[in-house]
């Protein structure tokens, strides 16, 4: 019996211990973000499967593990000899293991989860759906603690400044026009469970979970104290004797819950119950009146401020280096030294590191060749890792956390000759790409409605992607940052100008290439008319886009003339940063077509 | 003391006798639709308003009417000696009236209304807005009936049939299809409140209200039987026989509610909350659960049927010979007869007439000539209505009932020689129409994605216009006819073939003129691929599109080549009606651009 098997019998065990049927872990930590510490990873722990998002159910007769397509491959070859069954995904797939509950619990069953790792409004969905079931919801269930002996602890890595040449506004500002907001809208408390938020407003960094600097912490913003509540020691005394004259109470983390229920009766609250976890939202008192939005500063840090901007467009050089050294080394060295992705990987981190300010890397890069490049999320493994062949498309999207800003941008390139349908794929993806980034809107358009502007030339010819054209952005904080994006589901939220996004429609062909071209843009204020505010796009990252998987004759001049503006700023921008033979080759990369 | 003051006094002593402090009166009937009975017109016997919609609120002290913009000017005038004030919207025109009330009633106030005049999702926003001010609302408050003596009966138009050859489908087998969803759906029995639902469920048609032919009544589907409650001696023995052969079973109008009472205990019931009204929902037992969603006949009739796909082309041939005739009786008589907005709409309604199968206008025209034009709802009044100038802009909005459909149709000419402003606008304009009509999209889509191929042009310019560009359209029923509609607004349902909807981009110059486009387009499925099905549109409207409003030279080729194929299109189908001065004058409106 190996390890894995150990812990799932130590676990039903327990499981009969406390008289419960069926047992709920997901990917995921009491702050409910994209990135989580190794004490979270429980799935990892107990069944193998280490990608990012996944949902397991145990009972006494089954161990089930349900994650999306991009993991399916990973999830059979991992969860091989543990136990645990790989599931596949239902019509909506976070809600799969509900339907597996629905059919598979009897009425009455005692279904538990450790209800810090559940958001409520997850948890109105789970108790909404096994309503008609009549079981037995535990959430304050948490059974791993105990049985994982060897458990990393939480992280302890320290707080650190984010200068308000970075932050472009003093922690202190930020906290008085929070306060302003709340008060207009009748708010006592206002509770912050996402870490960017608590980031954002205080003006500090940390490194408790990859790819993000996050220092893990909650805060409650009353109207005149800010309970901060934190690992011990995390917090250097210098900033705590800051924090302290602006009334910021350092806490033991432990202690959020007890923080909450001590909120005055009658008081007005407002949380974001989509980072809320239930363990925490049960534990508010009834007499305080809930009021459940996006949270305050997650609105105001989307709009990035002058200072911010004019950083982004620092760092936006920087990283447009260490992308450019990159591909001109991949240029100049293929076919004599071996190339595999994840050997690529490495390189493409050696030149970000060179530059100033870089944290690290914003996420996990996706190098991909071929059919890799045909997986949106393809991660290299060593048991995946490609050879860069001859001929080919190779697809790249890394991104970097500087002091000044997050980065994140795509470059698809050809080994070797491209084929015709490779160029014709390529420039349509192209022609959305452009398209978007010259939209002109008025003041009020949604995200979803700016969508169909990188599709149209896809749609026109068959063509389409599976996932939204662009994310928010964070600044020196998540790579994914809402609450805007451009995408088709439907998001309500108002384009404004400062919000950065991304621009990244694509192509992926199943079993043969896929095609991304990605750039981060930022929108601003345009001309107002008799129709009201206008706004545009700026294109802020800074690579060439390989103009040998164009097809010019399938782009209209204004197309063209976008690309040929692009690649002499491209150009202009980086060069002073290159050597010689570097700079010719970015001439080259970036003349007019 | 006029005898609208008189009203007004009486009703405010009905107040008093029946201890109510604000009583609320909407224009509306208990179906929630968009055209209704004089006899439901409370709100003009008492306030001599006429509009189409309007809140009105009566206190002892104040008595106060709200509208939105299109009728500031009408209202104003209408109101002038009624004791009425014409109040001003807020940021949420429908709402405004429940601001009033949350900042002039006291807590404890008694706020009362005629239950079966507002729907149960509107109740649930007054109630949610008031409930600090902890008022009692009364839902059960007819205090008009008793005082408004003259009143006019309710309509008692006879049902009339609609052949299977227009229907495409006998009731028995819609009634089938209807109860297989219902089983789907675990639902047994099934409220319809829309009388479109209903007329197209039984293959029935009425004359109750004006512009859509409906014959008012309720019904409630079950598992066995229809109960149909509508009023006496409506429906024709013949029809009355063969519904009793379906076990469709006749009930008196106003025993709907105590149908709804006799449902048995712990039955499921499925309502749509917008178009059932607070009365009827709180007459559902308590031991009924209640789903809400929109009814399964308003999804089913979204999608039209073969045969009546081939009967909106017949129509749409009859309607385009009628316009073009009108507009062409225009042309040739312009400076000779004296010609304004209403003896336009009485000219343009005559051609109509003359259509085989024509039940009648689908809405109140709209002649509007420069700056009325620029007033999207206009509707001309003998105080308001203009004469046809020497130079000028006219926009024609009209649309016809017939057996085999119901069309909407707006073209915009110009009187003497349009300016260049002029002619940008309106070629803009025409570049958003056509781009939408030539959309192909991904199954999946829906129309907040479409919506700004009509406004992609105008935003370059920093133009726009303040409505949706396309609404649902009915068959023989409502002009605007969801659920699927092409706007801003993120309404999630998916364009399915077989949908009808508007298309109708337009551009209004406060003051000056106003430019619109409309064909109805069609829904059908273009080609599958490895990225989907994919659809696209058919314009089916058919009248040609002015040219000497058009600057050539802001066209793309695609969309001069669509122009061209549509008035090849127009002039074959209309011209074999057409006597031979008109046929060579469509013709040359129809030549290539």
């Amino acid at each position: 019996m190996n390890s894995l098997f150990q812990n799932l019998a130590l676990l039903r065990t327990t499981l009969k211990q406390n008289n419960i049927d069926a047992y709920i872990i997901p990917v995921s930590d009491p702050h409910l973000g994209e990135n989580i510490a190794d004490h979270w990873h429980v799935i990892a722990w107990l069944t193998g499967f280490d990608g990012s998002a996944a949902t397991v159910i145990i009972t006494d007769s089954f161990a089930g593990l349900w994650t999306d397509s991009r993991y399916f491959i990973q999830a059979e070859k991992q969860l091989e000899g543990s136990g645990f069954k790989h599931m596949r995904p239902g019509p909506v797939p976070e809600e799969s293991y509900i339907d597996w509950l629905i059919g598979n619990t009897g009425e009455g069953s005692r279904i538990a989860f450790d209800g810090r790792t559940l958001s409520i409004s997850h948890y109105r969905k789970l108790e909404t759906r096994l309503v008609s079931k009549k079981v037995i919801l535990k959430t304050d269930c948490d059974l791993i603690s105990e049985i994982w002996t060897n458990r990393p602890p939480l992280p302890s890595t320290p707080a650190f400044d984010h200068p308000v040449e970075f932050s472009g506004k003093e922690r202190s500002e930020k906290i008085i026009q929070v306060r302003e907001q709340m008060r207009n809208q009748k708010i006592n408390y206002h509770l912050l469970t996402s870490v960017d938020d608590i980031m954002w407003l205080l003006n500090i960094r940390g490194s408790d979970v990859p790819y993000t600097p996050l220092l893990l912490s909650f805060a409650i913003i009353g109207e005149e104290q800010i309970l901060l509540f934190t690992g011990e020691n995390k917090i250097p005394p210098k900033m705590a004797q800051e924090f302290d004259s602006l009334d910021i109470v350092i806490l033991p983390y432990e202690e959020v819950a007890a923080g909450l229920s001590s909120i005055p009766e009658g008081s007005s609250l407002l949380i974001s119950p989509r980072t809320t976890s239930s363990a925490l939202y049960f534990s508010i008192p009834e007499s305080v009146k809930i009021f459940e939005d996006t949270s305050i500063p997650s609105r105001m840090k989307a709009v990035k401020n002058r200072a911010e901007i004019e950083n982004i467009g620092k760092v936006m050089v920087r990283d447009g280096i260490a992308l450019t050294k990159f591909f001109y080394w991949i240029e100049s060295n293929f076919g004599q030294i071996p190339m595999t992705e994840l050997f690529l990987i490495g390189r493409l981190l050696k030149f970000r590191v060179e530059n100033e300010d870089f944290l690290g890397p914003s996420f996990a890069p996706i190098i991909a060749f071929n059919q890799h490049a045909a997986l949106p999320h393809y991660s290299a493994k060593p048991e995946t890792d490609s050879v860069i062949e001859e001929n080919g498309i190779l697809l790249v999207d890394s991104g970097g956390q500087y002091y000044g800003g997050t980065t994140d941008i795509t470059r698809t390139i050809s080994i070797g000759t491209p084929s015709l349908t490779q160029k014709t794929d390529f420039t349509l993806v192209l022609k959305g790409h452009i398209n978007l980034a010259l939209a002109k809107f008025p003041f009020g358009t949604r995200g979803y409605q700016l969508d169909m502007l990188a599709r149209k030339h896809l749609w026109e010819q068959g063509l389409n992607y599976g996932h939204g054209t662009g994310h928010g952005v964070g600044y020196c904080l998540n790579v994914h940052e809402g609450p805007q994006n451009i995408s088709p589901s439907g998001n309500k939220t108002i384009i404004e100008a400062g919000m950065l996004l991304s621009n990244e429609p694509a192509l992926y062909r199943e079993g043969e290439y896929g095609i991304r071209t990605e750039n981060l843009i930022l929108s601003y204020e345009d001309e107002e008319t008799d129709f009201g505010q206008f706004l545009r796009f700026d294109t802020v990252s800074l690579c060439y886009i390989e103009k040998s998987l164009i097809d010019k004759s399938l782009l209209e001049q204004k197309e063209i003339d976008w690309l040929n503006s692009y690649h002499t700023e491209v150009y202009e921008k980086i060069c002073p940063y290159l050597t010689e033979e570097e700079r010719m080759w970015l001439k080259e990369k970036t003349l007019e077509l």
